[in-house]
């Protein structure tokens, strides 16, 4: 099982957190990223999207974060991460959405402007991650994880490029259960860090 | 089970969509969003997010139609638009992100716009709907349905922002593909269309 990585990445780091709390083994396949190895064949050819990661298990080819964490638990994480009940999976994805959409436009946004100079309005960025933090923040005042009383891949979904703010010039400081949800995902057994994290 | 509705929005016809194509018994609950009762107590306890759908099942409660749809098709679709097979479940939720993400960026933001006044940077809206659009198109080509061999929830997420693009002034007629799925789509025994669709 191949993952088409890029170290930098949060949607990749995404993946190899997962891989290494739920003891995972993936093969890691770094891409030129500058020399743009994703925006070609044969790269283009298993995600036609241009983007990273990329899973490949056999035959089957996966695009998207979220997507490789779904997969991943459900094949080789043991049910853990990934429960099959339906109110259960559904709490899940509700943060799956938040990790797509909220935080991919807010502080995932605001970092690739100022640490990879990206040509995206800032003060959008900004905007959005100001409105996602404080809900995220109070969520997180009454619980340990996001989803379900234990962590699943909700938490390794939106962990990244959340730990990753300050890189995106956004304080961490006034959110102090994020921070706090922040540690525990840090002493989970396996953790495994990225630099900015 | 009841939806809290709001019958232009695209997210909420996501849920009603569904609900329909599977036979499943929906109570619908129309907010009075013009006048802000999804801003405030008692639906902001039900969803802090202040968005709608939201949907009320039991002691569940779920925001995002993503998650609702996960819910949905779990729970009362009978396994045939939601699969429990890791690598299928990973197949549709690879869409559900692109729903969350790509697709309310792009033309649903710009339906926002055109529509409803919203103030969104529209040029952001179309440049993301025409990275979008021609890979929806490519994607389309080889294939009747989005994720797997037959219609699933990644095609009821999908489907009604980009049906609806023409009210963000997106036309459709480049995406021969996307047309052709449109048609089958809306030729699915029990679908239900909604004004703009």
């Amino acid at each position: 099982m191949k993952l088409y990585d890029l170290e930098p990445s949060g949607n990749c780091y995404k993946v190899r957190l997962f891989a290494a709390l739920a003891n995972i083994d993936v093969e890691i396949v770094l891409v030129d990223f500058l020399g743009g190895e994703h925006k070609r064949p044969p790269l283009t050819d298993l995600n036609p999207w241009g983007e990273l990661p990329i899973l490949v298990d056999g035959d089957l080819v996966l695009r998207d974060s979220q997507a490789i964490l779904v997969y991943l638990a459900g094949a080789y994480g043991g049910g853990a991460w990934w429960p099959s009940e339906p109110h259960l999976q559904a709490q899940v994805v509700q943060w799956l959405s938040t990790a797509s959409n909220e935080v991919q436009n807010g502080p995932a946004a605001a970092r690739l402007v100022d640490k990879f100079g990206y040509a995206i309005n800032k003060a959008d960025t900004l905007s959005r991650s100001a409105r996602i933090l404080p809900l995220l923040d109070a969520h997180l005042a009454q619980r340990q994880w996001l989803a379900v009383s234990r962590p699943t891949i909700a938490d390794c979904a939106v962990f990244p490029y959340v730990a990753l703010a300050a890189e995106g010039g956004i304080s961490l400081t006034p959110y102090a259960n994020i921070l706090r949800w922040i540690d525990r995902v840090k002493a989970l057994p396996g953790f495994l860090s990225m630099p900015g994290v």
